[in-house]
């Protein structure tokens, strides 16, 4: 399954080159992906409020070509790993047919004391794994 | 050659988690990595008045641990590739000993059209290559 | 004239207090003033070309209560003053029928030295105008 | 009394203009703002543990000259007024003797239901109210 989202670039997020700065891409990430579980239904508030949390161990983004004020961004989100605490999504940023950045991101969920815990099972989404 | 600098978390870049969110570590290496050319002299404003630019092609982090509201960091920044247009830095993230997050970051220089284009000579300093 | 446009808090803006950092409003009021300026046809890119820029000389914001992720805000701009140089907006933060905040922001028009200089014709756009 | 504190502008807090964004002015207030709590000695990890908060309610900034990239900044933050549950600020930015923006910022105490309530005596130091 893959999950579709859009924003468009604001002003406030370009650096004095007049692009994107390279960490709002982390952002832009963050946000398709609380998209992605939205969409699907994962209950994001009960997560949290069962102690919960949702915590990124890794991300490695390759910036193609840069985005500028008022692009209108595509960003695609498609799981590729999940098993137990941990999963991976992959992540492509496009404007129209262009590919920006692509990114691979590392998750796993933790309880209330910051230890890997397996998603319980009313929040371990089919969607969340990877397409066989 | 690695060089060192220091940060102390602010408030405002904790999330709900109360931890340091995954993209103000991007912010912390590019400040990092900017503290660094200064400190061996690199002349930015003139760098950038000679329509260059230092642009970011790849970024592979790994966080470990959580930083906190108050948290004293250092940053460790050390070149360990560096030809012609293209560089790379490893960049690690401590709170005292505790090694809080690893980085790789991959950079080009880019003329006024984009375009990649070798580091003039006088930009392209020793320290901007790895040890031997 | 009253300009409306609409955003979905996104997680990365909420602080440890799982509010909307007031930091971000002046973003979020940043964002709704370009939307204004897009939907009445300023073209604001060939007004940079020209070297002119819109700068911001003061901001009084009242937060009346947060604003949390997820929440759909309206933000509502309204010019109550325009004269040469200068010109003054009133912004408003709603989610739904609710104010969460209420703002008047001062701007004016600057040459590539950065002094006051009035808005070019071609710019000075009846809109930017308030109500008569 | 008057607090001071020092921050160096940052690369990625500068936006297209290459100037300090409006809204990063509003961060260094709020970094300011602890900074005078931690100096004076006010405990903010057990204030939030007994479930209260600072608010901030206003804020009103008059920008009179930009910063820039690598421009030391110095903040001076006074109390202008304070009663129970509610107080203000007077905040000023220089770079040397140059003043950059002026701000007052209104704030109050907040219970866990974010109901305004007066600052139990341990946390209302005397340095919080304004100079006689």
């Amino acid at each position: 399954m893959k999950h579709t989202c859009t924003l468009t670039v604001r002003s406030y997020e370009c650096d004095s080159y007049g692009h994107v700065n390279n960490a709002v891409y982390l952002q832009y990430l963050e946000y398709a992906r609380m998209e992605f579980l939205k969409d699907l239904g994962f209950d994001y508030t009960s997560f949290r409020k069962a102690g919960l949390g949702l915590v990124v161990a890794r991300v490695c983004i390759t910036y193609k070509l840069p985005a500028l004020y008022g692009d209108q961004l595509t960003i695609v989100t498609e799981p590729i790993r999940f098993r137990g605490a941990f999963g991976v999504f992959r992540q492509e940023v496009f404007r129209e047919k262009t590919l920006l950045a692509t990114a691979e991101v590392s998750w796993f969920c933790v309880n209330g004391e910051g230890k890997p815990t397996p998603l319980p099972p009313e929040f371990a989404l089919k969607e969340l794994k990877p397409s066989p």
